[in-house]
């Protein structure tokens, strides 16, 4: 291939092809205005209004925070202008409908230093619903008895074993925090055993009935021990004090099930029964229940699926969040896009939706920081 | 910066550098040798061979096969070397302790045509327990009623709903096929639901002990739907058939828990009751009668913790084989590498453990192909 | 929330959609048929069969062989029919066209025993023409030098550089490997020098004409290195010997750099001289004369954008397959699916593409166990 | 299994082991303290402090804004106390050594609002050179010709291709502004072509020794790209002015490329050339003349091997910052940890490093507000 010969068209024709004149209605990328004073040392708001017109995640990040403030902002009719099977659902202090708002996250994200942020949100009743896995309960009870430390993602696990202390990714928790654990519940699960005999006393064979009092559910049990912690640094506390149910199918699937498993020895041949299909209806119940239902998953697995099919008892939500690390490539509902759950009416079909690929602890503290805490709140 | 100058030995020491001599130990990078015949159109067994000293992912795979065949050539003592209280756990037909195999996996898979593969293990008792999530279950038994369809990652999740597609990453199952499920699984319940009120007339005020006929577990109900499905393709069946114990700690968590919220209305004021209290004291029984304990983890999430959290309970597994897409730098469990679960005493300091970095459905066929599968099985 | 209440339309209505006929042409999804005695230690293209319907990455890789098996088998006109302008790109033994297939791999496939199986498709001449990155190149030659080990992904760094052990992933390279490989090209290098100089002096002022024997590139360079170092299990060397252009636009970017950076000094005031844009000529003009276009994609950066860019001079290619672990949530050239290179006309539209997402080490030696190498070839 | 039995020493011992004393330099997790005011529409300096207390990449992205503040700290001697041949590398106005910087960026991040953020940091001389894949210099370019749009991943590109819309990620670029490109470079490249001439004449034989003026590089052209665009929103306008390098060592892969390869057939029989060899000469001096080096490495692939191996050159670098979505687990540098890069002597054993698992334009916005944009720069 000598370096003659003339301009080839078939490579000029491809390379310069003429373009459709752009839309009126394009958005032009940009960044950060650096001749404005508040470039430096950047506010939330700010900085997200940045990203919105920043490409890849950053305006992933800034659709989240929009998606979010349309779960708050929104309002429906009056309670007053419904008919009484309508009142249901969400209201906002002056008798307007507003977004139900299922919030999900799994077990990290509370021993995570994200914890004070998720606890903030129940406080302030800014969620109505939570969806956690098993750590997601119990790690938020243990960190009131003991904290957890930061570590390192390579520290070899022999040497922590030896040492008692196990490693969450690059955070350590010495094993005496679960043995404190342990003998600040084992006299809770006592009581609440307790309660369920007495009941089923009561009801006898009329005990599983649908109004029973003798069965503990998963959302009932952590309820309770919101209210046995009684701490104000602990979300339970806050879910229970604010009546925000939270839902953990698997409750036993940590802890919490290492102590119930023990407790079944100690208690024999009574036993202590968490029942989960009063829970299935009653999160599906609050689905329906919803005027307008917003999602804000962080992390996947059960606690992504499990608001998702909860919303599909409306036919869809209608604002939803995915923030989470996992990739569709391999079919898990983990990594599955927004439009996947569109296709089984988990989402609406005009919904707004977003996911942000993203480590929960490194977008979520702003996001909230440009969103649900843009203001100090008044209570 | 002029062309001249001498060379530099700043550069030229850090880039030299000497090594320390080779230990003998050290095992040569090698691939394929293809000047065997094995080398064209592999059989399993000689590609995995070839794999172990490839690197990356490929030397994991092989790790895989080694660990997994480790978990099934391991015996123990003969029976009647053993104390009574120790004659626990597995068995081989000669009367030797074996392995016993915990296998997770998630619901993708079983909407994948790796249910085959799964079945096939069931079928040939060549695992001792099984962790699944929701999916895992109902989609087995739906696929004996209808099956799920080859679709396209990227199909518009709108057209879809309208269509009653749903979409699973690049599969598509009709929605019909769940209204099949409904008037399939129904009349079981009824019949579930009906005992339970049996034996609760029996028990009265103590159907809750420990040793009540009338609380059903989700291990219980997903037996009794493998023996009601009765199809040889199915995985229930033959778990069922070769009481290979199923556990699904949130077995309310899709389309089974959908038909079991409709049916507390169908029922009402009879409620069916799921506990998983009963269930947490079942799996970490068996983990504790386990002579040996292997763990062979198809995806992440709850059936990942699960089996892991099992496992703790006799101080760690023996072996362990992670397979999934999950990273570590989340800090979540689903991405956690098996050493993070040495911390916490799950698998043991001195176990054999790998994990594999790759989607299940483009290494686990090889895998079985040079393992479970390398040779027809008798039985 | 009590149990009882009439079953819920809204639900019912939402979970039990009616779906549209299945189309005829809708493909079941299923497994592997362990009735078969092919189901036993699976050979290589019994196992892809089974997995093109198995889903997920499982039947990616299935398409992946199936486009594989369309580049090789694709046949064009005859030479003798064409005007002899459009007597270009690759023939077969009897005459017709055949595909040229670009194929681009990263550095760190060659540091594994991957390296085996790309030189057998070189050896072989089953691909036309190698966009590598500078370590792909190197890495070829230093192995015939001194091997290449086994190591661990976990091994920490000081102890490692302590013994003069530099690690890649899971491998482990002597940094005596990079002395020897000094010794065994500053030869070289002054020789590609000496000519230079020796063609310079001929040319004068016209030394960097087009058709100019001074300049060097690294294609030129790298034909060169094959061919010194005269070794079958070499890459570079059967590249040299079969005429297959290996491209690497950056190959200073390496230990091959190093050198090139000491022997600026040796040879000062004189230097070797790259110039890469004679190479850019030479790939796109390789691409404009192909009749037919395959791409087969290893790994991510430069070489995946380096081989698209080139076929975007004939507007696109006309089967492409990648495999790497990018994901497009960045926005990078590296994750991006093959949709991404249409909309830039480096694939056609109606091209038959497909992103493996998984390791190469795991997926590509099945690969090409069920395609290139499914029988042994006769030359 | 009863109900029965007495609470099992082995899962007791192994739940509840006891953990060795908590030493006292260890850092209690915890998160925003939601009582101050600074809670509030928090400001980056903030909310970096609080994330770095957070774990998981929280933590990681507070230890990369921990790193780049000590590379801006960092001072040594004073230029008087220095022996001539050690008065190299980067000065402060005062004359005290400071830290040469390497910033590598790829081509998205360009394409991406990000550009704003990577030309305020050259514009303001915080960085000493860069590393940019040839993407990065050429969208650049095409920026100050015509704007790039907000688009989606999913737009399909068989529609965009047909409309002349190159798709980056979730951005839109229309064809039209290569074809501006094109018409603005060309005679850019006439002029270079010229000068090469020129020098060539005048050198002769001698026109490729190490001080000629013929040889084109790529730093070299893309100094004259950064005069000639003569604008200030441009990274590459300031880095000329700033007398910052741009290195690009296979800037022909991309726009640019094409433009060369057509300038080719342009030219003949003359031809530009661009020599690598001395740019990386001129890279791995920088290296060595640095009193001390931080690497600011935003992406994978060619820009962050490129930086790590210059850093060889001095045997390591002291700091060094990793951004990217790259695992490590396929053994590709792209994906490697910094503690690779140590092994090979790129970074120091006692270096302070840290890699960020996340998309840069999610981080490196908030990165650079608590850091280089804390406050206002004077110049």
């Amino acid at each position: 291939m000598s370096g003659s010969g003339k301009l080839p068209e078939l490579a000029t024709d491809a390379v310069l092809v003429k373009s459709a004149p752009v839309p009126d209605d394009f958005v032009e990328v940009k960044g950060i205005d650096y001749s404005k004073e508040s470039a430096y040392n950047m506010r939330a708001t700010d900085l997200i209004d940045s990203m919105k017109t920043m490409g890849f995640q950053a305006s992933s990040v800034g659709q989240a925070c929009d998606i979010i403030n349309s779960m708050r902002s929104w309002r429906g009719k009056h309670r007053d202008e419904l008919p009484e099977h309508e009142v249901t659902g969400e209201f906002d202090d002056e008798g307007y409908q507003k977004t139900t708002i299922f919030m999900g996250y799994t077990s990290n994200l509370i021993s995570s230093g994200l914890r004070d942020t998720l606890r903030y949100l129940v406080q302030h009743k800014m969620v109505s619903a939570i969806v956690a896995s098993a750590g997601g309960i119990e790690e938020d009870l243990i960190k009131v008895l003991a904290p957890t430390y930061m570590g390192e993602f390579s520290l070899p696990g022999k040497g922590l074993r030896d040492q008692g202390m196990n490693r969450i990714g690059n955070l350590l928790v010495p094993n005496d925090n679960y043995c404190k654990f342990e003998e600040w519940i084992v006299p809770v699960l006592d009581k609440c055993l307790e309660e369920q005999e007495e009941a089923m006393k009561k009801l006898g064979s009329e005990g599983l009935n649908a109004d029973s009092d003798a069965v503990w559910t998963p959302s009932k049990l952590i309820d309770r021990l919101g209210k046995e912690i009684n701490d104000e640094s602990s979300v339970l506390y806050w879910a229970h004090k604010n009546k925000i149910p939270i839902f953990c199918p698997a409750l036993t699937d940590g802890s919490i099930g290492d102590m119930l498993f023990f407790h079944t020895f100690k208690a024999s041949p009574q036993q202590l029964r968490l029942d989960i299909v009063a829970d299935i209806r009653k999160i599906n119940s609050m689905s329906m229940a919803a005027s307008h239902a917003g999602m804000i998953i962080l992390g996947g697995g059960l606690i992504k699926h499990h608001i998702c099919n909860a919303c599909l008892m409306r036919n869809g939500a209608d604002l939803a969040v995915y923030i989470n690390t996992g990739q569709e490539f391999d079919g898990s509902d983990a990594g599955a896009r927004p439009d996947e759950a569109v296709s089984w009416g988990k989402i609406k079909a005009d919904a707004k939706s977003v996911k942000v690929y993203a480590d929960v602890s490194v977008v979520f503290p702003l996001i909230v920081a440009a969103t649900f805490a843009a203001e100090k709140p008044k209570n």
